[in-house]
């Protein structure tokens, strides 16, 4: 590319990685208010986040106008045509995290007023911090481009999964000791499955801050410990 | 666009719904097969599907890679422009639709010899069959570009979240009866939220086929019969 097409480029590929900003740090607040909401049973939090999901959408369609438009302008090539490439991946991830905390979020109002056995919601509130600290750190990883820090990122997903199999099997219990409580406890796997899945997209991102910048896919197979729907539980 | 290149945007676009054509094929076969495999407890089966994901993701990065080298060399507008994003977004939600099916043949494999409440298997079943039905009526809308076709999918949709929420309930009602249940209604219940997330990314496809021919969203909302984790519920 000449001079000018390269620093038109910067410019276009700038206003992509401000708009994923922008949509990683959506996404962070309606993953911490979903789960807040849960928590405390505040309906009006959970109305909030159900009604910013709009928000997540549009940024979205943004950044994918963008990116297409970037490409049949530029026809960049190699590394330039990954990051935009990669833009337009990590924003569908984006975009699938905000609908998992919509989902948490639309269970909220479900719940009404039944008495949550509190060990597990403590224990769901730990996985959505480790998801949250997730989040943050390949949102940063994208920002400087670092790719030893977003396979950190990458790894680290066994915690939550890990998290995950260990709620599955705390529920399933609480379940079986009192049918009072398979209501509320049958809403919270699904929540405790959505913050998993959004770990999930978080390790996608990773692997295309990876793909970004070394034009090739991740080679070691995925660490998994989620066993809930690939290994063994109490039955 | 001039005559030749006329040809050569409009063979790129036949390559591209080829692709689709494929993938939309594939995925048919792994719902039918994880659907198939839940009901007959085939281990055997339930692995094929696993295993098949891998072509599902690769047909997504063909179509992917087809469709940017596409709008970097043909610089699409308007109508042809939407064909090429259309691709894109319709590969996507093929992609999640196979990780759907992946995911009820994962759970097979959890579920040993449990007996299941045969009820419950029948309307799975019955799900299974009105989403496969509207996963080819949504390829076929998709091949002859027909909105009316695509929007009659898109109404439809409601009939499977209705009976997802009509065996959510089911579910509960049988874990509540008996400890024993609980391990495999759960599984069923998220065999069933599967089905029905398929269905919701097949109306995805059946807007992006509206988005393609007419340039602008699915204006009429969405309609929403799943009551699960929108609605009331048996407490």
């Amino acid at each position: 590319m000449e001079e000018h097409t390269n620093r038109a480029f910067d410019a276009d590929l700038s206003a992509l990685a401000r708009k994923i900003g922008d949509m990683g740090r959506l996404d962070e607040k309606q993953i911490k208010d979903a789960v807040e909401a849960l928590e405390k049973r505040d309906a009006a939090l959970a109305r909030n986040v159900i009604q910013a999901e709009v928000q997540v959408d549009a940024l979205q369609r943004e950044i994918e106008e963008k990116a297409v438009a970037t490409i049949a302008r530029r026809q960049p090539v190699a590394v330039d045509l990954r990051e935009i490439v990669g833009a337009l991946r990590i924003s569908n991830d984006l975009e699938r995290i905000g609908d998992l905390a919509q989902n948490i979020a639309k269970r909220v109002l479900l719940l009404g007023d039944a008495f949550p056995p509190s060990p597990v919601v403590l224990q769901l509130d730990r996985m959505a911090e480790i998801v949250l600290s997730q989040l943050r750190q390949v949102l940063d990883s994208y920002e400087r481009r670092e790719v030893a820090a977003a396979l950190e990122v990458w790894r680290k997903d066994q915690e939550v999964d890990a998290l995950h199999t260990s709620i599955f099997r705390e529920l399933l219990t609480y379940m079986m000791e009192n049918p009072r409580n398979i209501t509320f406890c049958t809403h919270a796997l699904f929540c405790s499955k959505n913050v998993e899945r959004i770990g999930d997209h978080i390790t996608n991102i990773a692997e295309t801050i990876y793909y970004i910048k070394e034009g090739k896919p991740v080679s070691e197979a995925r660490p998994k410990a989620d066993m809930t729907s690939s290994g063994s539980l109490p039955s």
